[in-house]
Order: structure tokens, then sequence, then C-alpha cells
């Protein structure tokens, strides 16, 4: 049985001394150490780290941890941090459009305990994924947008999330461009399955683009949503090889297993609270 | 010991008949077809053909096949076609600027017997790598380029192109734009790499565009050349993982091993005359 | 709408004239060839063909294909052969035991239509999945396994199989070893997936043994099962990376995306009439 | 410019605090830590660490940090390491027999700079790649083995080896079994490249057993040498896809291009101080 244990992922510029300093904090209130990684960034000199420790020992209570760790540590470096306990588990949103295989592979995550998170609802904006979310039990909220409800379906989506405490939100094959005051709402809390290897073929029919360009692989990104169009901090990528002898629709197939792997893969980083965001780009831990 | 052969490439446009004409043609001609394939692309109706052939036994002499195939087949079908003889070695010129690993590469491949090709010389606009063509005992041409030298410098090598007989131009991280009127007079015949997986990051610095957007995979591309920047026809590309902790500089170095790579995956079909280009997409056969 | 087409997939010695025999065939009988691709194995001297073409103008009524095939065709160059039609949906069968993953993508595939099949029923030897087969309103028979019982039980699983017209069965991470009399009344016709990059870690909990050596990559390998286990021929291979920081359960929960993947490659090459067997090696057309 | 730095290697038995206790003892005498990474196996409980931190405001002298290091840190935490500098460049002896293509790409990094190394010789037990250490002037010492001159030839080549300072020995496609006693003199210090992906074809001729097979993939693998036949802790591993079209030659030719980039990357990290062997596997940090 895994012990409950808290995440600190904190990032601040650099000097000498932070890791010394974080790591006699956690060994002085016994706290026991049982992942630390760190990088810097040569470029913007920023470093970053991410520390898990088991919180049995630990001297410092849980409701405290944010008080001592801001006052002791926080404040001398100028640092921006999050801190996390294993014993929370993460609340996911999903929206999706029609096309159900980014879904229905969450959904076999989240069943089968390899996900130990919630799903309090699925959105879409269409009602066809319906009969999926009632298979597993899962609200399913259908707002259909047009240009003059759009801002109306967001306000009570918005309600929605926040009714139910989503931490962060999923969109699965979600065809709707979000509005700038939705995404500020929960600015680096959405993530996004774009089917192409960004930043080639931004926007719509990314594999159509990618069959007239002749490309030898099409691939798929997982990014945080920003208020530009797939231009947001990329969190995962991941490509498969194509031929001539493959069609559009043959793209749009071998697409499929890949935007649902790479999908995964992000999300399971997010679950797990491995992910920095910094100047539009990633720190992914391991 | 492999027996000589011929290779016909061919395509026109989709009909029913054409694989049985071109092997009724062959077999009645004691041709033992030693290779066929076949594709047809459905978007533009499209049809192509690689067949190779034992030449032995062939009824008809080699300096007949072309005016045989064009009366008896081609122009009943409207074809377009290449024949090509494997005994005759392919004399390739390669084009470098001060970058070394996909010309040490091609190198190792000429020099080691895996390409049964000639290297007849090397054309840099730099004399940084004159050493390694002199190691190999091939010429080395240095044409320094300004913009007042350009048409005169590739009027030269256009000169020296044709002297030398050669089949095709490999540009091995040559890094000079090249000429409408240059490619035009060997359209289809020079061949690029490009360190970025197009289409994304056309044009310069790629790997530092592809470290200032966060990208977890990097790319390279090969593709043949047409007058539109880094557009022509792709015909391999390769990639790698990247991840926070590398920076431009490791990017360039990784990127370095799938260029020449991938570079050496298409140079080796085209001098297996595997290659057809169409409305700026390949047909890459096995 | 894609027209009713019809499927031959041959193999015989290879002699010179096989492809021209078929195109004939076809061609005088006005079948439109809309696939045609064809291998010859160097070493065993065995050619071997797939040739797809539309029925609605073919001359020769469905029922009397064989015949005339065989007549006209097969006896003189000595094939082994066999003919699909399209229009007959594939009945599968599969066989799970208590791992979800691969059951779950594969109801993906036909619940979204991905797959043109039938499942008629669900086999396993626990009953741990059967909420997922009504889920989806399949029928799941729970076979409990002894060694006392093992020959009824597959006795019952095979009258089970021949009274649904079983095409094929897939082994979905099925954890029993079958017998030499259930494989040969289905030889040829069921496909494993098993955890590793066979050869390599043959046999069981090949994740742990993949561990203990400290390899840096893992895999799964789709294959037919014959009597050797886990030595049959061999469709489709994937492999994943992994580090030192992956403890066993990161190999296995990184091994499931890989297994379930490969699997349904594979599956799609079955049910696409894409896959001949020889010699313990497989051809698999594009 | 880089300036100098020192790499600590270390590991020993999993306890708390000793990252603090490292850093403590770099942060308090001004070592500017610029890597720091560690890894605790969860299964045998050891601790691995790696640091490199800037000579220039050391305040230990070079000479005196490993005694310093041991007194006050090693000792207490039963600690293993290896102390490096990045100011010596590592001496590498290469050895080959006839193949090229990894002796070749190996001298086009030492060559372009990439690797800052010293390869003081070249050894072979054939003389046919004498012509390419000529090229770039590296003394090539032929040694004949039989049999019957095994013993002496090896106790030469150690004498040699000795003379030189060989920091490590790469076998670049040595087709020959070393001694027990050669390989002890050198324990750790031997990597080898296999072609193919370990633990699957042991032994001579893996792309003859992996076609003979029917595998859907090739690889290679770059592991220590110890005594056990291709047995030792893996470094790195690399594949590459394979179809039926490929005959062995195929296998051989695709997999010289996996074999010369997997060494590669497994010489790059033992260059860089980044590979820890315990227990028959390698921890390889970033």
């Amino acid at each position: 049985m895994k012990k409950p244990t808290a995440v600190l992922l904190m990032h601040c510029p650099d000097q000498a001394g932070i890791v010394r300093a974080v790591t006699d904090f956690l060994y002085e209130n016994k706290g026991n150490v049982i992942y630390l990684d760190q990088h810097t960034d040569a470029a913007s000199r920023q470093f970053f780290m991410r520390v898990e420790w088991e919180l049995d020992n630990f001297l410092i209570g849980k409701e405290k941890i944010e008080e001592y760790f801001e006052t002791l540590i926080a404040q001398k470096f100028d640092m921006k941090w999050e801190l996390h306990f294993s014993e929370n588990k993460k609340r996911v949103a999903i929206y999706v459009t029609k096309l159900s295989h980014c879904l229905y592979d969450m959904l076999y995550r989240y069943q089968s305990g390899e996900w130990n998170i919630e799903i309090p609802f699925i959105v879409s904006n269409h009602d066809n994924l319906r009969h999926l979310a009632e298979k597993f039990d899962i609200p399913y909220y259908h707002f259909p947008m047009t240009k003059q409800n759009k801002a109306e379906q967001e306000a009570a989506q918005l309600k929605l999330l926040q009714e139910n405490d989503i931490d962060f939100i999923v969109l699965a094959r979600y065809m709707q461009i979000i509005s700038s005051y939705f995404i500020k709402a929960y600015a680096g809390k959405i993530i996004n399955i774009h089917h192409s290897f960004l930043p080639a073929f931004i926007g719509s029919k990314p594999y159509h683009a990618a069959h007239a360009r002749g490309v030898k692989l099409i691939g798929a990104t997982s990014h945080y949503v920003t208020e530009d169009l797939d231009a947001g901090p990329i969190i995962e990528q991941g490509v498969s090889l194509v031929t001539h002898s493959d069609k559009v629709s043959d793209f749009i197939r071998k697409g499929k297993d890949i935007e649902k792997i790479t999908l995964a893969k992000a999300v399971s980083k997010e679950i797990a609270n491995k992910i920095l965001a910094y100047n539009n780009r990633t720190v992914v831990f391991e």
C-alpha cells in the first residue's frame, strides 16, 4: 500500500542553494523524500523542481504546509509553487464532440483503475456520445452551441465546473473554439489533443492538409489551451509513419490511435502533478 | 551474382488492363519479372507502377526497349515513364557548406560499397570540407557565393554537372538558396535534407524555432527541391524525441543523426529507381 | 459507397506468368482490379499475391468463382488460395482472462464501426469482465478451467465456436495454454497478443523478466497461435522506450498501450484479408 | 566557454539525507551545482546520484576532492563512487574486425569535434580497415587471432592499453570472444554493440536468426561486456521496422544504421560520465 504523499512543484530564478534549502526543510521535519527531480533552463535562468515526500512522520500538519513552505522557503527564492496531496483525487471534466476514440480510451483508464480520478461529468456540443456516458453512469451534459448562445452556454458550463470542483478539463477531440473568457477562468487547466504534430497543420482538417502536403509521418500533440489557437505549451507528441498508399481516411484511422495514446500520456502526467509550464514551454518530469 | 536488370517507372490515368498489358509485354518477350509494385491514387485517379525484369533472355535489345515500350504500351495508356538499367551506375554530385555529418555518412556508404554509385565531385560554397574530399580522392570544387556572382557561379556549376553526366544532385546540408534557373535544369533531380519535420519550421534555424516552440519531437525531411522553398515533394521523414532538458545545441546534435539517416534512406531509394513524384507528392516503392 | 469486392489470397512456387494469368482471368471477365500486391520470397522461391476486384460487372457468379479459379488458374500453378467477399462480415470470438485493456480497445473499434465485424460472444476463464460484455450486449461465457476439466471445457468451446460460425479467435490477454487439439481445429485462425518483443521473454511474466534483464525497450507481439508456445508466425510487433526509473509496474502500464495497439493492427489486417502465413512467417500486405 | 567541472557518480544503500549531505558539501565549499540527478531503485533499495559542479570557486583543490569526499561523505553512507574532471579527455581504444560502419561513424564524431576524446589507436584481428585508420592518422594494430595465440595476443593488447592510459574500450563490431582474464582487467570499461534487441538472438548471426523467426522489427543493443556472452548491463537499444519483403541482406543493411546510432548514443553517455551499472542493470542519466 502506497503511503500518503505530498508533492511540491516549484520554479524560481536560478541561484545556488535551492535544492539544499528544500531538502533541509523536508529532512529536518522528518519528511521522507521518495522523488526529487530538478531542471535548470539555461536560457531563461529559471530553476524547476518537483519533490514528493511521505506524510506519515512529517512534523508539519497538512493544513500548515503551505504557510510554512511559503514563509520559510518560497519567499526567500521568489518561488512560484503548487502543493498537491496524493489522497486528493483529481476531478476531471471531459469535453467531446462526435468522435469517441479519446473518450473511450479515457473511460477505460478511469474504469479499470489505471487513473485514480473522478469524472463528475462529460460535456458535449452534440448528443451523439450520450450512450457511452450512460454505459459508465457518468452524467452527460449537452450544450448545443451557436454563435448566438455561445457566451451563455459557456457561462453555464463555468457554473457547472465550479459547482463540481473540477481540477482540470480535457478536450478529447472537442471541436469548438473556446472563448478567451473561459480559457482565463481555467488557465493552465485545459488540456487539448490536436491531430497533427504541431506547429504543422494548425486549425481544422489537419489530416487533409497533411495528405495534400504528402508527408511521410503524421502526428498528434497534447497541449495546454491558451488564447492562441493550437499554440499553447506542448506536453506530449506522438507520430506514426504513413505511405503513399494511405488515403486521407487512413490518416484519420491511424491518427486516432496516436491521438488517444498521446492524450492519455499527457493526462497521466497531469494527474501525477509532473508538469510545469513556463514561457509557453513545459517541463515534464519523469 | 545479380543478373543485369531493367526498371520501368511509369504513371498514367488509371484504367483497366494496364498491369496486364505491361506483364504481357514482358512475358511474351521472355523478360523474367523479379519485382512488380503498383499504386493507384484514388483522388487523382492516377496509376503508378514499377516493374523490374532480368535482361539476359529478353528478346528486345537494350537499345530498342524504349522505342518498343513507347509504341506498344505507353502511347495506348498516355503514360509518362522512365527506363533504367542496373548496369548503369548513377553519377551523383554532392553539395555541402560547412557541416560534415551528411557528407561523411554518404562517403561511408559510397566507399564501403553500400551504394554502387560514382561521385565525380563535391561542390561547396566554402572550402572547409576539402580535407574530407581529399581523404577519399574526390575532386572538391569551391564556388564562393555572393549576391553579385551567384548567376555566374551557378552557370559554371551547370557546366560542370553536364560535363560529368550527373544523374542527380544531393544537397547534404547545402546552405544556399538555388535559383529557379538552376532548379529547372535539374527538375526532379535535386534531393535536399531539411532539418525539421516539414511543413513545420520552413527556412533557416529550424532547431532554434523548434526549441522556442517547445516541441517534444524534432525531425528531418528529405525532399525534391522545387522553386518553393522547402515545399517540394517529400521522400522520407524521420523524428527523434526531445525533452525539456535538451538545449538548442542538443536539438542540433540529436538532429544530425536523424538528418543523415533520413537523407541516406531517400538517396538509397533514388539510386534504386523507386521514387515517382506526381502533384507534389511521391510514390516510394518498397 | 464502396462496391462489393472479392479478395483472392494465393501462394505457389514461383514461376513466370503468374501475375499475367491472374490479371488476364480477371480482366477478361470484367473484374475491375482495385488492389494488387505480390511478393516473392527469394529463399523459399514462393510467390505470394493478394488481388481485390469489384464484383458488380464480373461475369462469373459469386458461387462459381471458386470452381473457375481452381480449374483455370490455381491447378496450373499448384496454388494454395483463399477467396473472401467484402460483403461477408467476419465473425470474431474474443477470449479474455482478467485484464481488460485489449478487450476494451477491441470493443471500441467494433462499436464505433472502425471494424465491420460481428462479435457473437466473449469467452473467459474468469467471470471478472462480464460487466464489460454486458455494457455492449455481447454474450459472455464463463468457462472455469482446471487441469481436470480442460478437455471437456475446450470441447464445449469448440461446439460454441462452430455453432456460431466463428471465422477467427482473438486471445486478448487470455492467460491459458490452449491444447493442441483445439489449436488444430482453428489452425491459422487464432491470433494472440504476447507481452514481449518475441522471441525474447517467451512464457509467463515477460515484463518481470525484461525488468530483471535491464532492457531499455519493451514490446508486444501479435502472432498466430501454433502448438509451440509463443512461437507462431508473427503478424505485428510494437515497442516502447523504458528507462531505469521505470519499475515493473511501469513496464506493465506502458506495455498495455503497446499491446492493445499492436493487437488491433494485427486484427485489422486479418479482417481485411491481408495476411498470408507460410513456413512460420507472415506476408502482411499494405 | 564552458567552465571546468567535476562530476561525482555515486551509489549506496538508500537512506534519508543523502542528497542533503552531498549538496551541503558542495554548497559550503562554494561549488556551483549545474546538474543533479538521482534515482532510487525500489527493489534493491539502492540510491544512485550524479552531480556536476563548477570548479572555479570551489574551495577544495582538485587533488584533494577524493580524500575529502571519502572522509566527509562517502564513508558515512557506505558509498561506491567515481570522480571525473571535464578537463581530462577520455582516451578510447576502438576494436574492429571487417565491418566499417560503426568505426566510420565514431571517426566522424571524433574528427568533427562532437566527441572531445582521444583515440590513441585502433585494434583489429584483421588488416582490412587499416586504410581507414590511416585516413585519420590513427595508429592501427593488427592482432591476428588463433586459438593458439589468443592468450599471448590479448596480453600484448593489455600492455598496449595500459601504456596508452586507455579509459575505456569500444567493440565496434569486433567479432571475437574476449577472455575472462581480459574482461576482468577492464571490468565495466568495455562497451559492445550487439546486432539484435537483446536478449533475443544472442550469439552469432542474429539477423539470420531474426529473419528465420519472421520478426517485424530488428534491433541493436549496446552493453557493457561481462563474462556471460551478450548478457552484460544494457546501456541503449534501438529498433527498426522490417517487412516480409526484407531479405536477410536488407536486415543487415538496415541494421547497420541502428547499430551505429545505438553505439554512438551509448558511447556519448560514457564520455559524459552519465552511466552507473549495478546488479547487471544500468542507470543512465539524462
